[in-house]
């Protein structure tokens, strides 16, 4: 792109609506958005969140240049002093999110801002467009990890991905949601994701035969080669001329590390005989990567058939999510500052109940067992609620309120964190090791039932019953006046 | 991102090749690469180039700084003279393409690399995501824009879209494929595609009523507003507030032009019901707009039902071309010089007929007929090969050699064109009008058989006798190594 600044990455309606803001007195009216999803990608029981670090630099960053202003005024419609105070924007508010990496369910606030309403609407899409992307692919990258059964999945899928972002920082979500690499270069140099690879069929076919471009690979990179055997034939070329040359080259050198990788063709036959080859020819420790049109599905069938595969390389339906490419979080006002600072909550109501939004500022508490350790529910609260987790508690179900639910000998644990306090950044990004390996602590937590791809289980998450109530009589008033 | 440059966007694999490629004399080995697809998405009959601006900008950017080299030192695979080769790296190949906006078909060249095998490996990443993406999207935006038949469609998806660049991008792309414009302002201030929009329910939501909100925005944007009426019930209380707002705000300075938004319920219904009652009140000139999960196939359902639609939204189905989020554009070895410079066709085999390639440095020519001005076939030729279409003309089926095609009274046009040569861009990129009005020129020259969303007929894509012959002595020859 021409200019790698996203602070006008924005819906154009934001700046009418923020002009009108400007021109109406709700210049620093406090409002506080919330980021929720409604529904899980795939049908499955929970989504991994990600995408905060970015949102994060892309704040810290967020100004309107004089090009952007000049740009603005072209349009003929905003007022001048709009956009002189656009030319000074900052981001002045306070940004609550749940840490990346964290399972996340739907209906629940996964980031909340709370700013003046120009500023909290002029961060909307770019917010949501951040977070919903890489959610949609750390999410789908865990069905692919959880599917492979402890097999190793690289991410592969740069050349397919929709666009360059989408290919860096999908690569950089694969490896939140449980990818052990990438095949893309940038984001390891930029985010420490380890990028691997060796060869595409192009190498072979620069060399008079196949051998001579394995021979000269393995003698270029001895230390564990992955030859790609399909150029010709695999059974009856690929993997003899693999074999041949691991013997000549590696074996003498006192290596035995190295692998194969099956890119066409049925995987599941495919990997057993060439497993049996070579084993045959006594090449134990050589692995057998396979890609190809890879998706959770077919690597749960693989698996399901004993396929000899160590490790997957996943490519267009991962960095897509093809079978369900849109992560649908939404961005919706919750509450509103009055003039004597009192906040009050706002609901968005619709004909379809599912639609209706949770109101005011909230907090998330997340339960979990003592004695299994296993997340039990999540509970969304009015902001100046606190939960003893000494002591029995009751959480209400918003769309049913027969129904209940007492926990008792749990812990609970606040999900959303301070990020940003008064414009200023409180929070320090772990690394990306960091993130993936917290992910992967959490989903330990949960329980199997809520993992299964298909039919999981619903996970609660519940309403406080003072954010019951609330919710009760906003729906009634609504009801009235409606 | 934290670095907005795409040298380092690149498959890991591409610099294991390199290296050794640049270690055994192969470094300047002249090499052919194409860039094609074998499948249209969507079951398509045709796809719409796109993507190729941001290859240009990224080629005549290539290049690897001193992080970057430091970066891949830090791996201890890579020989210093190929570091340092790195660090002085540039482009210096040729590139031919076809223009942004041609409607292009399965298994021809819509790109052709000719460069010393490094530089043609080093791009692979960027150049197939670039075009994979746009393509994907223009070929997503033209299907839902031929549904729309003559309605305006509008880009929406920003926040639903895989990242940055897929949304800004993807922006341009629909524009390409014929949207009238799009929500994200940054693809307006860089790329000048019509940026609009007025409301979101947060508006609303933030007036003590829906009226009021309405009446501020109308004074404000007395311009020809449009109101967004599903924040509380559209049909008792949007589409009045709208009208009564109009009345007050608008006619009274002589003005007409204004438009209702429906984001929910039943399009179809609804967009009756407003119509009738907006025309009941005299505002005829008051255009509905509508979105909500919008794709080719609702919008082919509501025109067939006679919803009274001006404007449609599209926004996550057509930013991710949800339903078929890939395009699998891919990038094949064709050709290599020898020693004497002399260009040796290569071929890739497989057991799958339709993933053989089309070997060779080619030409594609697309024959118009002189009477009704439509496209007949396209016909890919050897790089040598001169087409004069004053003369009947034979192409033949590349799968098959006894179906074969005699062109008469027909036109020839070559559709790849220099885009680089020796390294330095020759082709003056249009502007996006200008892409944009080309694309619908080239469709209105195609069949309507091959616009058909069901079932469309497979235009011709075929060999001329030189190539076909070329390609069944490549295929022989395997046949007898293999």
């Amino acid at each position: 792109m021409r200019k790698e600044k996203y602070s006008m990455l924005c819906d154009f309606y934001e700046f009418t609506m923020a002009n009108g803001y400007f021109k109406n007195g709700f210049f620093n009216k406090n409002v506080y958005f919330d980021v929720f999803f409604r529904k899980v990608p795939d049908n499955g029981g929970f989504a991994i969140a990600a995408g905060l670090e970015q949102v994060i630099e892309y704040i810290k960053e967020l100004h309107f240049d004089a090009e952007d202003i000049e740009y603005l005024r072209s349009k003929g419609i905003f007022d001048e002093r709009f956009l002189e105070y656009l030319a000074d924007f900052r981001f002045s508010g306070d940004i609550y999110a749940v840490p990346e990496g964290t399972p996340v369910f739907p209906n629940e606030p996964i980031f909340t801002v709370r700013a003046p309403a120009i500023e909290a609407q002029l961060i909307e899409t770019f917010v949501l467009l951040s977070l919903n992307h890489q959610t949609l692919i750390a999410t789908k990258a865990n069905r692919i990890v959880r599917a492979a059964q402890g097999k190793a999945v690289i991410e592969f899928g740069s050349r397919r991905a929709q666009g360059a972002s989408g290919a860096v920082l999908g690569a950089r979500a694969a490896y939140i949601g449980g990818c052990v690499g990438t095949a893309c270069t940038l984001t390891d140099e930029l985010y420490g994701v380890p990028a691997g690879g060796t060869m595409a069929h192009s190498w072979i076919q620069m060399f008079d035969s196949e051998y001579e471009a394995f021979k000269t690979y393995c003698e270029l990179y001895p230390d564990n080669p992955t030859l790609l055997v399909d150029t010709y034939n695999t059974l009856r070329s690929g993997i003899p001329n693999a074999i041949k040359v691991f013997k000549e080259v590696l074996l003498p050198k006192g290596l035995t590390k190295c692998a194969i990788r099956l890119d066409s063709g049925d995987i599941s036959y495919l990997s057993k005989k060439a497993r049996m080859m070579l084993d045959e020819a006594g090449l134990t420790d050589c692995k057998i990567t396979a890609s190809n049109a890879l998706d959770e599905k077919l690597i749960r069938d693989l698996m399901m058939q004993g396929a000899k595969v160590d490790t997957f390389g996943v490519g267009e339906r991962l960095i897509t999510s093809s079978g369900s490419p849109v992560f649908g979080g939404v961005y919706k006002l919750v509450a509103i500052e009055n003039d004597y600072g009192e906040i009050e909550p706002k609901i968005k109501v619709s004909e379809n109940t599912a639609k209706i939004t949770n109101p005011h500022f909230k907090k998330v508490y997340r339960y979990y067992d003592n004695e299994s350790g296993k997340a039990l529910a999540d509970e969304l609260c009015v902001f100046d609620e606190t939960v003893d987790d000494s002591r029995p508690h009751t959480i209400f179900d918003p769309n049913a309120s027969w129904k209940t639910k007492t926990l008792t000998n749990f812990t609970a644990r606040e999900l959303l964190v301070p990020i940003f306090k008064n414009g200023e950044c409180v929070y320090d990004c772990p690394d990306i090791a960091q993130i993936a390996s917290y992910c992967r602590e959490q989903l330990e937590l949960l329980w199997d039932e809520v993992k299964r791809f298909e039919n999981p289980h619903t996970y609660y998450v519940d309403l406080s019953e003072k954010l019951y109530n609330i919710r009760s009589i906003l729906l009634s008033v609504h009801k009235i006046s409606g």
